[in-house]
């Protein structure tokens, strides 16, 4: 049997030029939309409605909902809850629906509809997520939201990671994924100081979450697979 | 003295979340529109018109030029010139101004405009382009042509080879440029070997022009820094 195909692309402005349609899409946005999102589905929520704007957000009011939203790494003003994943741990989640939209996560999975599947990714996720993609024998594209378009180097070594575990499985031949392979399997054992020298990671630090920072690059604490179904992602397990 | 930014761009689709204005833009196309440029001018061109389009190219019919037009690896029908770095190494090119149009390099070319210089780069004449941008005390942008809008490996590998000669004198702070680095300082020593496995080696090996890409990654071999004036590359030194 032919292997399917694996490729990434590396910013969202890149995404245009392939052709999703037939692809299961992986987003991801290590820290830390995709990270929440996988925590708040492993406390419990019912599901996750990522939406890409603030009103679109707000729509959701008294619908018994709980919102949130975060630009710039930060709670909008008048939000009570953000992106950070310790928001969702302390049963506040459980049988919740959580609208949230963040600076590029949520946007991110906005542009990939046209999916075959829209899953999620990040590093507290990532075994069972590598042993779904492979069950499932289709073409997979690993999409990095990135920061503001460009290429960011959390969201890089998470694809390198997947890329990492399903390369002997699929057929990886871009150089796009070589290269992004090669930078996660030369730093895989030293993810955080890797990290250290990313432009995330000094914003992030300014804002006093490093605590999110260690959190977001453990494995395989929050073993669910978030689909996209009609809107909302739920776990798919 | 604060020192100037570097930063890299790996594909011509994010350029435009650059600011370019006050930057010298290295363009780089490897295989093999930069490569070709360097050596026109280091075997005596007077200067190189890039063109973005073979209709373009055709205008220049009639003035005295050599007209040379590549797509997809191939002489384009009706042209005597191409994109091999060897058509232009037996005196054919002496005093002469080649127009050049190719797949990706030349297009890159023309959407550096807005920046203060726009200069070309290749392994061809790393180290005397090293030098004249540290003598320049600007900030610096390396745009990678790639392959059809996405991401390319020996383009990439040129980038992080100029930001390992930089990485001292200028700033290197975007998480782009630091794997981008990294990428070229853990293959510096088999450069070639990592480019057995890119896609347009094998895209290039098929038409049988393996010879252009060992001439490709040698370095120092066309020592001149080619400035764009008036629309014309000239070797600035």
């Amino acid at each position: 049997m032919n292997k399917p195909n694996i490729d990434v692309v590396l910013s969202p402005i890149m995404l245009p030029i392939f052709d999703i349609e037939d692809h299961i899409v992986v987003v991801i946005d290590i820290l830390r939309a995709t990270s929440t999102i996988c925590t708040a589905l492993h406390y419990g929520a019912k599901g996750v409605i990522p939406v890409a704007t603030i009103p679109a957000c707000l729509e959701h009011k008294g619908e018994g909902y709980i919102l949130a939203a975060e630009r710039k790494g930060s709670v909008v003003d008048g939000f009570e809850f953000g992106n950070s994943p310790f928001e969702y741990m302390d049963g506040v989640i459980k049988d919740k629906t959580l609208v949230l939209t963040t600076t590029n996560g949520t946007r991110a999975i906005q542009e990939s509809m046209a999916a075959t599947h829209v899953v999620v990714g990040a590093f507290l996720n990532l075994d069972i997520l590598c042993d779904w993609l492979i069950e499932q024998k289709k073409k997979v594209l690993l999409l990095c939201a990135g920061w503001k378009d460009n290429i960011n180097m959390e969201d890089t070594l998470f694809a390198g990671a997947v890329l990492n575990k399903l390369k002997d499985g699929f057929t990886m031949e871009s150089d796009g994924a070589l290269f992004t392979e090669h930078y996660y399997s030369s730093n895989q054992h030293d993810l955080l100081n890797t990290m250290k020298k990313a432009s995330h990671s000094l914003r992030l630090n300014k804002l006093g979450v490093s605590r999110d920072i260690q959190y977001c690059f453990q494995h395989n604490q929050a073993p669910v697979v978030p689909i996209l179904e009609d809107g909302v992602l739920v776990n798919v397990l």
